[in-house]
């Protein structure tokens, strides 16, 4: 059987070399070169360093693939939507959550992710000590057998590349709708558009770190035609089913990079707790990462932080009318009621239609 | 042959009536209600008002057909995208212009927009004495019989409604390009959404003076279906015709405006100088449009320098390499190079790549 499994073993990520520690990475030059399985970008590598990584790639010359683009002219682009950002204390308080389904729509919405969960597992070769205690699949984080890093590369890049395609397609299809229907749209589409670009952001990041190889991105091509279509046609019939569905897919996010702080904790992921581990540039830009707060764990604090924001935004869009009632994340809260503006992030279920818009 | 001629002749501006000329819009309540035709939006109109415009319609009670979106909790959605705002100086420098074609895909491009012009002055029933120089289409704006105020806002709904397509396919379009290629954008999305948000908000401006009927709101479902379509292909197979065609299409734009303009002040649109017209509020909140200054020849000039920016914008994007070249109106120049930072609504026919990238 075809399977991505054996891919894993070759994605290795990015180290910084034993010589080039303490070099600013925006002095080195990068390297290019690939091998035939996964690529590891590093721009922190250099040519005389001696990669202590076992991955079968790491021993080539490495490139960073989409370096930072300049032109004689240009200097750089900055990010679309600059990152809100959050307090440390934000971040540390995200924990795993499920929303009981309640209604029909809510339980096809949960049984859909979970499907694909199960998919994504066996096409990406997880071993059955490698799960989590399937009774309590989005909060229960301990496992016998940790992931490597590269499996954990190849899961966040294949799902990353797929969580930048729901936000797109909802605010697409509801500017077309505001368009054609001549009627206002009260909001939502900024969030929806946002949520998808900080989706891409998080996939370029990852990118930074280790490049798939071709077999991978073909499944990554396949997996957005699919994704796409699915999303247009359903977001058209049921657009409520399809936050919820969101909501859920951001609960399997959260999940799943509160597993991976805690096997970093753990010291089960070493090349990533290495001292001389750098997170991408990219990410110290957007994210405004502080100096000395610059590890893998800090990167995936931040991101973590992001994909809560998305469950609760979601599970509560889930919640709404959708075609009369205003987006309570962007509106302005009458006197009186300016506590009850929604955070997202605190709200792992959602906020009820009551809380947020009244009756 | 069905046309939409008829309903131009029902479309009629909203007008402050005379009671109510001095009292506050936010005072006055909406008043519901409407006829087989166009239907009037006036917030300012009491039911003790004399109408005194022709239209059919405005004999009858009107309606605010969507109201700004207040519930229980929520005061107000600010916009999503909040206007850049221009100078004085800006809006009144804008004219009508005209790239040379100088591809084969440029020149297909211009003959599309052609088309469409012609189809859309069919359509909407203009008289030969209605139209324009035809040797120079874009830049003659004379003409020997004005629109009425009805055809102009005809025109623009429709036009408007058609203009938030492109922007958003196109965002789309390069927003999956980038997930699926694991690529970075270089900024263009940003600016393509923010361009379909920007006519949208064109497009409730104008729904906020003149409601379409059934068939003209048929029109407008159809034209989006085909449109829609038609851009998604297109910009798949090549983008860099596709941004010339949106950069000839603003060119009309401009020209129509302008157009508008012109018959302002000749005094042949004389609902829209009458002392108690008053823009929407919607529009005043938008452009940050300053007391005074609320005429619809100030709302007509910010948005003719809207369109100025869609055109350089289009036009510029046209001739960069659609892959690889960053977006040179939210890049940062390098140091001695600040001052070749675009400004799109200078130039009418873009800039060259080697004036905003290097070569
Ligand atoms: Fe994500
Ligand atoms: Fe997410
Ligand atoms: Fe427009
Ligand atoms: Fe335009």
């Amino acid at each position: 059987m075809l399977s991505i499994r054996a891919n894993s073993k070759l994605c290795s990520p990015r180290q910084a070399s034993q010589l080039g520690r303490v070099v600013s990475p925006l002095i080195q030059t990068p390297i290019h070169g690939h091998s035939a399985g996964w690529r590891i970008a590093s721009i922190y590598q250099t040519q005389h360093s001696q990669p202590r990584s076992f991955s079968t790639s790491s021993v080539r010359p490495l490139r960073d693939f989409f370096p930072s683009k300049e032109t004689e002219l240009i200097r750089r682009t900055p990010p679309a939507w600059p990152h809100h950002g959050y307090t440390e204390q934000e971040m540390l308080e995200v924990q795993p959550a499920h929303r009981e389904p309640k209604t029909i729509g809510d339980w096809v919405a949960w049984k859909l992710v979970r499907l694909c969960r199960w998919g994504m597992d066996l096409a990406t070769g997880l071993e059955s000590d490698q799960q989590v205690d399937m009774k309590h699949p989005t909060t229960a984080t301990k496992t016998s057998k940790p992931l490597t890093e590269g499996q954990w590369l190849v899961r966040f890049i294949f799902l990353e590349s797929i969580a930048g395609v729901p936000g797109m397609v909802a605010g697409m299809l509801r500017h077309l709708r505001s368009l054609r229907r001549l009627k206002r749209d009260n909001g939502w589409i900024e969030t929806l558009l946002e949520e998808s670009y900080n989706e891409r952001m998080h996939l370029l990041t990852f990118m930074k770190m280790c490049e798939p190889g071709p077999f991978m991105k073909f499944m990554i091509l396949g997996a957005q035609g699919v994704f796409f279509n699915a999303m247009f046609f359903s977001y058209l019939i049921s657009p409520r089913i399809c936050h919820r569905f969101v909501g859920y897919l951001e609960e399997e996010a959260v999940h799943t990079y509160t597993r991976c702080i805690r096997e970093i904790d753990e010291g089960k992921l070493p090349k990533w707790t290495d001292e001389g581990f750098l997170v991408p540039e990219m990410a110290v830009t957007y994210w405004h990462m502080s100096e000395g707060k610059r590890t893998m764990r800090d990167l995936v604090l931040y991101i973590r932080a992001d994909e809560a924001v998305h469950r609760g935004v979601n599970h509560t869009l889930g919640n709404l009318n959708q075609k009369e009632d205003p987006n309570p994340f962007v509106s302005d809260y009458k006197t009186g009621h300016e506590g009850q503006k929604p955070n997202a992030a605190l709200k792992s279920t959602g906020y009820e239609r009551d809380e947020v818009i009244g009756h």
